[in-house]
């Protein structure tokens, strides 16, 4: 069996190339090759397949014609991954699966089509519209702290805090149940130095659900970017965000909101279990 | 640049070939490939030289023809590691550079030429023969153990307790300088129920210094099987031991003291980054 790892800013992913849904993608089989110890190591599979090749986007096949299928490293079906999506992009580019010179690129996801741009370095996808919900707290170390709660397609909640590098992320920050009822991604955020043509510049981390403190998180970026954007009496604009595996920007204007950063093919070659 | 991911009993490693010493394997390049998300992912880099073509070990080409250049995953040289030649005579022998058929190999090491006895699925390295030491003490979550201090190349102390599954080991254990100046892996048992031809049997979860607590221990578990012959009234004999990440046997006798356990390559490819 085939496979690369690839990763966009720290959230990395196995790739698997089975443009014609050969591969019985149970969940034993996503363990095993998540492991990052006995198997290849990840936070998920990405499975490249045609969608006429797959029955969760034959429906789609017209107008993408690959899809993502992305499964979480504990075995379940997931929907959409703003990291996992550049890194399919990337993969699809370097090894033929689309013109080398593909710059717009529709794919399929459990969420519907959405739309890529490649660039040499960065690639760009364009998310869910963020939408400002209310104020909630929560509680992290002792420490109480008032955010912003977003949804992004998931729940976030954005903190604004002093020092994010000094918080205790080892455990689940406390959330209210009757403000997320399924918890929630938390954000943490703190102004930084004017970087490059953003409009605003944030350091972040991020607490997701599930996963604990992550390197990267593409809907948090997102959610971030419009807490920031509001909080900077902007309608729209370029966030940069600094997470701990590398830069994200996240622009947000009347057209949509879109995630730039870079996917990096790590290695390829062939599983052996 | 060609590599292969391997592990034993969950101590995983990437493994390099490059038989005739051409890779400038710095510390810069050691720390990427074992990065887990943006790189390969390991404990350490396996090197696959030639004896003859690599200073540490010109000294030894007469009698091994093949050196274990291991280095951690922090870029520092390291000695010798009972997982990583296990997994490093598997490459050997699955990429055709020992034949097929090869049973024993010595393997040059910076702690000089270890033997290995290849199987089908396990491989057994002799190790250095542990040194029993003093009684010691540790102190794991307010919990207070006497342990016994064992010498295997490295310091360890070896402690029978109860309920080895619910001891916090996310914090380092304390540890008495006067009797460790450069602290010690430190090793819990409890017996477990009889199986195959082992003598004895128990379960081990390890503290490593430096690294935490690991799925596995090679001297850990030399370190182990003497304690536990020793409080078996036994002069010699076979321990299995159960860690997280699986099972290894080791045998003692007056011969010397023998490591056993699976050897598994994972993938084989090229590392792009």
């Amino acid at each position: 069996m085939r496979f690369a790892k690839a990763h966009g800013t720290g959230n990395d992913f196995v790739v698997l190339p089975d443009p014609d849904g050969e591969i019985d993608l149970t969940p034993d089989l996503v363990i095993a090759l998540c492991d990052r110890r006995r198997g290849i190591g990840g936070d998920g599979v990405l499975r490249v397949v045609r969608s006429a090749k797959h029955p969760d986007a034959a429906h789609l096949a017209a107008d993408a014609e690959w899809f993502m299928d992305y499964v979480n490293s504990d075995g379940s079906v997931a929907q959409m991954c703003g990291n996992g999506v550049r890194a399919y992009a990337r993969y699809l580019v370097t090894e033929g699966l689309v013109p080398s010179d593909t710059v717009e690129l529709p794919i399929a996801t459990r969420s519907g089509i959405v739309q890529v741009e490649i660039g040499p370095e960065l690639i760009t996808v364009k998310m869910v519209t963020p939408e400002m919900g209310e104020h909630a707290v929560t509680v992290v170390g002792g420490l109480q702290l008032v955010g912003t709660s977003v949804t992004v397609g998931n729940p976030n909640l954005v903190c604004w805090v002093a020092h994010p590098e000094k918080l205790d992320l080892t455990r689940a920050p406390e959330l209210d149940p009757a403000d997320f009822p399924a918890y929630a991604n938390i954000e943490f955020i703190a102004p930084a130095p004017p970087v490059d043509d953003a409009d605003v510049h944030v350091v972040m981390r991020v607490f997701e659900r599930g996963a604990g403190e992550t390197l990267s998180c593409g809907s948090g970026t997102c959610a971030v970017a419009a807490v920031v954007l509001r909080d900077s009496d902007l309608d729209g604009g370029l966030v940069a965000i600094d997470v701990p595996g590398g830069r994200l920007t996240v622009r947000i204007d009347e057209t949509g909101c879109y995630l730039t950063g870079p996917a990096v093919i790590v290695a390829t070659g062939e599983v052996l279990i």
